[in-house]
């Protein structure tokens, strides 16, 4: 017997989704909270025979396999929200050097370490933010492996567990001279890409050295909007960037603008140095080519604006930490070969998401 | 003033990628041969004024600058060869259970780690066929660490450096329990995604326990020849894979079948155990979400055909190594608590391939 919805939002979910989300201790492992069903145990013409209301939930009958599941209102009520995803720009807030103009979100390293809450506000500021600035991070060569251990795992990478950063005698990367480095995000050769990075300031040049953050995700919103076609033509056409030395050779091919496919942005990848020319094959014109260089050329105008660019010094003791799928990095050019010291490292957002859900969950259990 | 064309393939090269991949000393750095001009520095009007054969090479002059680059005809030639991604279906071969009769790809650990050409064999085939097997490697604990680093870094998680898979009392996953586990990835919910898994044996159950592959690229190729809407739907809407425990929240939102944004097959996430059922939001209506499902089964069927199914056995000494964003593994269910004992550990495929890449380049110095 069918009987008349009892919760309205019931009649727009399909059966096979409140099949699916049953978590009694058949369909679910109790101990685990995974799923023990697997698609194709589920009946592909699966209807709610019955619907009734039970206080603050809705128990429902299912036909042709007669399973019984409860929802609460609730949870039928979250069916009219879709799933956010927290890594692309819908999750984040987008800022302009003088958005920032009030402070650089952070804090000093013993209070991160010390105060649950100010760890939150530091980890959601990363997540939402794309950087984060400790202060008073003690000075010493590998303490930036500790703060990336405070919010998920090192990424360890041919370049090692950390790197410095300073003028050697013959660098393999440009990043070990004194040279300035224009905006870029780090290592877009290696696919998976390192989605966090910490830089710890040991010393400091005399002068310049400065440092430079842009947001891409805002930059890229702005081509979009400006410049639709050239947006298009960054999120379409992979490009390839590439490093080699004597210890490694490396290769990843991926559009400089990832969008996720609902077209929103999710990953900037950009970098001068590393990119390769694209080759255009048999059926690519050169007006194609001139095409995509029109539009890498608009999307480097724009990331070079100034009033995109926030700048600070890092002084001994601060540790910038950055989203390295979204917030590109520069530094001006400096002297005193040997002087300034920084030393960096890497890990992953998903690690810094999980530590910030504990953090918020051991909040909402104390009250 | 201009001349005529010296060389065929000059005049299907864009001025601008000529003149972009310049890499005389102004143009790139001796050193690390990265680029030390960036886009916004090459003029946008650039054009060819002149060009002239010079042996094997050909000498452009560039107006309005005047710089002076030199290609080689190999070069020239190569720009009709279109960049390749490595990690799309169109670098791999597809198999079924049956093309891999004739034996799993592999080597003995001991010829591995003395050979540089069987450790090339090796890390092409893990590229290539998304699979390896490694035999006689110790069954001591820990082992399976020293040949993670033996293509890579290890990719650390909330799951440690490296994990045990046998029987526990109150399992955080159904992985540690003597459940059969059908062919899944690993670890969906994580982004980025570890790439590349290792399984190494320390001991066997009496029964059971059986492990098999899948190659999740060929059920998504054939799922594309056989029901395109299905592809479509899966590779359009991202799905939410979450996991949760007392350490870890983790959480990742991306489509089941990844393609890139040529429509390549580039990556598979499927977990029945940790996907989310999707939230339709205001906007979805049931029947599209039954078509999504409609999709997924689809999906899940294919995947679940027995010819597609690698079945064997791991013994003492064999560790089984397979990409992640290809491969699907499974397990059959087994008895004798507490006598099957997996070790477990991620790394990742930008590693691999550089590993390969040294080999085969002093491969190719050696003569």
């Amino acid at each position: 017997m069918k009987t008349a919805p009892v919760d309205p939002a019931l009649p727009l979910v399909a059966a096979i989704l409140l099949r699916d989300s049953c978590d009694c201790a058949e369909c679910r492992d109790s101990s685990s909270g995974q799923r023990l069903r697997s698609i194709t145990d589920l009946p592909a013409d699966v209807f709610v025979s019955e619907a009734r209301a039970v206080g603050d939930s809705v128990e429902v009958l299912f036909g042709p396999d007669g399973h019984r599941a409860v929802f609460s209102r609730a949870w039928l009520a979250g069916q009219r929200t879709p799933a956010e995803d927290d890594r692309t720009e819908d999750a984040k807030r987008l800022w302009t050097a003088r958005d920032v103009a009030a402070g650089l979100p952070g804090q000093s390293w013993p209070r991160y370490l010390a105060d649950d809450r100010d760890r939150e506000t530091c980890l959601a500021a990363l997540m939402r933010d794309g950087f984060l600035l400790l202060r008073d991070v003690p000075a010493r060569p590998g303490t930036v492996l500790t703060v990336a251990g405070s919010m998920g795992y090192v990424r360890e990478t041919n370049y090692g567990r950390l790197f410095d950063v300073r003028v050697e005698a013959t660098p393999a990367n440009l990043a070990f001279t004194g040279l300035p480095i224009a905006p870029h995000t780090d290592n877009p050769y290696r696919d998976p890409v390192p989605t966090v990075q910490l830089l710890h300031c040991l010393a400091t040049a005399p002068e310049g050295g400065d440092s430079g953050l842009v947001d891409g995700f805002l930059a890229a919103a702005m081509l979009r909007a400006e410049d639709p076609s050239a947006f298009e033509i960054l999120t379409r056409n992979p490009v390839t960037f590439a490093y080699r030395d004597a210890t490694a050779e490396l290769r990843a091919t991926r559009p400089m603008i990832g969008v996720d496919s609902l077209g929103r942005i999710r990953e900037i990848r950009f970098n001068n140095r590393s990119m390769q020319p694209p080759r255009p094959g048999r059926s690519g014109s050169p007006e194609q080519t001139a095409a995509f260089y029109a539009a890498y050329r608009a999307f480097a105008e724009v990331i070079g604006r100034p009033d995109l660019m926030l700048t600070f010094r890092l002084g001994p003791g601060d540790c910038v930490v950055f989203d390295n799928t979204r917030v590109l990095h520069a530094r001006t050019g400096f002297g005193g070969a040997g002087r300034r010291h920084l030393q960096g490292c890497y890990t992953d957002l998903d690690g810094v998401a999980s530590a910030l859900a504990l953090l918020r969950r051991a909040r909402a259990a104390a009250g």
